[in-house]
C-alpha cells in the first residue's frame, strides 16, 4: 500500500545522521562522529555483580514500576547528588526518562503547540533540533561568544519572537563545548525570568570538567538552576544524565523541576511508554548507593582519560593539513568544534573521510542555519591508538581535499 | 511562573487512571486494575545469571546500541518464533520499542496528523485511546461482537469516514478478552486492504492461550499479518512485546512490518529517546538463545497459572453480590471485562471499592464513549489469597451500593 505518513515524519529523514550511525556501529568505521564514552572505563564488574544481586534478590526488579521511576534512585538523586550543585528538588519534581533525549522530547510534546518561537543556542545539538522539528517550532537561533549567549542578541530575540523556551547547554554545549561564564549565566537567567521564558537546561556533560576535579565545578559554574534556586513555578528545568558518567545502555536520564511540569512530562512518559526500565533504575540504585562505587571519583578517572584524549588530538590538529583550520580549547566535554577554512566544505569533507574510514559530525547537523565550515570531533570514545589513526586518516583527507581545491 | 502547556498536553491528565496507578503501586490496594504478569513466575535465577555473564563478558554491554534495537534479538525473533506463528518479516523490518505502548506512540507519531481519522476496537486500550487523542486524531469507534469486529459495520465507518487507520487486537482485546474469529480476521482484512487502511495490530496478549497450549494457537488463529503473508508494501504494522511472556521490567516490545514503516519509526525512536536499553535486549537474547529457558513452555506454564486463576474469579463472581452482573469467559488475556447491572455505575463503584481497598479499571477509560457500567478485571497479576480477598471486598462494595441504591 502507499503508506501516508505525517507531515511533520519527513523532518525526521532529512538527517544524514541515520546513515553516519548506520555505518560506525557496523564497525567498518573509526568514529569521531557520536557522542560515546569510553567504554573500557565502564564499571563492569561491580554492575555484573550488581545485576545479579539486584535480581535474585526481589521479582519486584523484574515487573513494572512507576512511570516516575524507581522511588530509591530518584530519591538518591535529588538528595546529596544535586544538593551538592545547589539544585535543590521538591518532592515529585524528579522524572526518570529513557536517557536526556527523552526528557527533551517528553517536555516539548508537552509545551510546544507547531508555530509555538524556541530559542536555541546555535550551533546545538541534533537530538534538540530534531525533536524541535517534529513539534512543528519555529527555531530561533541565539548568538553566542566563548562566555556563552549573548545577552543582547537574547534581549532582541526575545522582544520580537517572544518565545516560550530556550534550550540552553550552559556547561559545555554540544557541539562547541562552551563553558558560560557565571556573569553570562546570570543574565541569561534575568532575561528569561523577566520575559516568562521557560529555560531548557542540559546538564547532561557539567560534570565532565577536567581543569578541576578536585573542585566541585558548580562552585564557579552554577547551574542555571541553581542559580534561580526556585523550587516550585521556576523557569529552570533541568536534565541530566547517567549515560556519560555511568554507562550509556542503562538508559537512564531524568528532568527536575516544577512538580507541575514534571507531572505533566510524567503524564506524557505513561502515554509514551509506561516507563523505563525499572530493573535499570534498581541496578543503578544499587551501584551508586550500595556497592564501592564511588561517582566522584569515577567521573575524575573519567575526566583524567578524556583530557589525556584532548590533548593528543589537539596535538594531531597542529599538523599542516589543519594549519587553516581553527578551534578553542575546551575545559570539558566530549567534542572539538573546528573551523574549516574557506573553501572547505564540511559535507564534502565528510565524503572524503568516509572513503577513507573515518567519520565525524558536520556542522550543518548542529546549526539552524550554516554551520558549512565546522566540524565536531568526539575525543571521549576513541582510545589513543584509534584516536591517531583516525586523525591520520582525517589529515589525509583533508589534504587531499585542499590540493584539489 | 505560568507555563504554557501545549494545547493537547491536557488529554493526558484528563484520565483518572494516572491516580489508581499512583495508589496501586504504593502498596495500600489490591490492585486488579492494572496488566501485571504473575511475578512468582519470572526467570529470576536464569536472568540472575544471564545479567551476570552478559555484562562481564563484553562492555559493549553497556554501551550505546542502535536505534533498531539489538541485532542478534531481532534476529532471534524474526528466525524461528515469529515464523512459526507465520509472521514473515524482511531484513530491516523489525524495531525494537520500549514495550508495545512505545510502539503504538511511535507510529501515530510519524501516521497521524491532527484530524486524520482513526478506527479503534470499542471498547479498546487506554493506552491507545491515550496515544491518539494526543496526537488530534479523530476516534472512531466500529461497534463489535463476540467474534471480533463487525464487517458490516466496519465497512460503513470506512465509507463514511475514510480513516487512515485501524488500532485493532483480534487476540484476545484488552479488555474485552475477544478472540476473533478466523472469519472475521478475513474480512476485516480484506475491507482494510481494498480500502487503503493500515492496520495496527497489537499483539501482546496472543501467546496467553490458555486452552490450546499443546497446539500453536496461531494454527487457528493467525494474525491479520500473517493472513495478508507481504513483507513489503502490506496493510499491517505488527506490534508484540516480552512483557507479558518474560518480564516487564526489561521493556522489550517491538513493531515488525514493510521497512518503509520500520524506517520511520526507527527515525521517530532515535529522535525521542535514541534507543531503548540494549542491555536489556542482550539479557533477553542471551537468556533466550543461550540457557535452558524455553520460551514456548514458560507460556505454557503462564498460562495453566492464568487459567486457574480466571476460573478462581469466575467461580467468586458466582456470589450473589454478583447476580445481576454478566461477563463472558474468556479463552486468554489477562481480563474479565464485567457488564455491571443497570444503576451501578463504574465511577462511584470504583470510589466504593477503593475505600474497601481495591482497585479495578472502570469502563469508560477503555471507551471512545460510554462504557460507565462495565469494569475490566485483572486476574494475571494476584496471587490466589490475594484474589480471593480482592473479589470479596468488591463483593462487599458491589452489596453495600446495590443496598443504597
Amino acid at each position: 500500500m502507499r503508506y501516508e505518513f505525517s507531515a511533520r515524519a519527513h523532518t525526521l529523514l532529512s538527517s544524514p545522521l541515520l546513515s553516519i550511525r548506520t555505518k560506525t556501529r557496523r564497525g567498518t568505521l573509526i568514529s569521531l562522529a557520536e557522542e560515546l564514552p569510553a567504554e573500557e572505563l565502564f564499571p563492569l564488574s561491580l554492575l555484573a555483580e550488581t545485576a545479579s544481586t539486584v535480581i535474585s534478590a526481589d521479582a519486584g526488579a523484574l515487573q513494572y514500576g512507576d512511570p516516575e521511576g524507581y522511588g530509591p534512585l530518584r530519591e538518591w538523586l535529588t538528595g546529596d547528588w544535586l544538593k551538592a550543585k545547589g539544585v535543590a528538588v521538591a518532592e515529585g519534581g524528579v522524572l526518570l526518562t529513557t536517557g536526556s533525549q527523552q526528557a527533551i522530547d517528553l517536555l516539548s510534546r508537552v509545551y510546544i503547540d507547531p508555530g509555538d518561537r524556541v530559542l536555541v543556542e546555535n550551533p546545538t545539538s541534533p537530538g534538540i533540533l530534531q525533536a524541535l522539528r517534529m513539534q512543528g517550532a519555529v527555531i530561533i537561533p541565539v548568538q553566542g561568544d566563548r562566555d556563552g549567549l549573548l545577552p543582547e542578541h537574547l534581549r532582541t530575540q526575545i522582544r520580537q519572537h517572544r518565545p516560550k523556551m530556550l534550550f540552553a547547554t550552559p556547561s559545555f554545549t554540544n557541539p562547541s563545548g562552551i563553558l558560560w561564564s557565571l556573569a553570562r549565566r546570570k543574565e541569561v537567567l534575568e532575561l528569561c525570568t523577566g520575559h516568562n521564558v521557560l529555560i531548557v537546561e542540559d546538564d547532561s556533560y557539567g560534570d565532565l570538567h577536567f581543569q578541576r576535579y578536585g573542585q566541585h565545578p558548580s562552585v564557579k559554574y552554577p547551574s542555571l538552576y541553581a542559580l534561580e534556586n526556585v523550587s516550585e513555578g521556576g523557569h529552570v528545568l533541568y536534565i541530566g544524565s547517567f549515560s556519560k558518567t555511568v554507562a550509556p545502555a542503562l538508559r537512564t536520564g531524568w528532568a527536575a523541576g516544577s512538580r507541575e511540569l514534571i507531572g505533566m512530562m510524567a503524564a506524557a512518559k505513561q502515554m509514551a511508554d509506561w516507563q523505563s526500565s525499572s530493573l535499570n533504575q534498581r541496578l543503578l540504585h544499587h551501584l551508586l548507593d550500595v556497592t564501592s562505587f564511588d561517582l566522584r571519583e569515577h567521573i575524575a578517572l573519567l575526566n583524567r582519560e578524556y583530557n589525556t584524549r584532548l590533548k593528543l588530538m589537539a596535538e594531531l590538529l597542529k599538523r599542516p593539513a589543519w594549519k587553516s583550520s581553527t578551534y578553542s580549547l575546551p575545559e570539558g566535554g566530549m567534542f572539538l568544534w573546528v573551523s574549516l577554512p574557506t573553501g572547505l566544505d564540511a559535507m564534502a569533507l565528510l565524503k572524503a573521510s568516509l572513503a577513507k574510514g573515518v567519520a565525524f559530525l558536520p556542522g550543518p547537523l548542529c546549526c539552524v542555519s550554516g554551520g558549512g565550515n565546522r566540524i565536531r570531533l568526539n575525543f571521549s570514545h576513541p582510545g589513543r591508538d584509534e584516536l591517531l589513526l583516525g586523525m591520520n586518516l582525517m589529515s589525509e583527507a583533508v589534504t587531499e581535499f585542499t590540493a584539489r581545491s
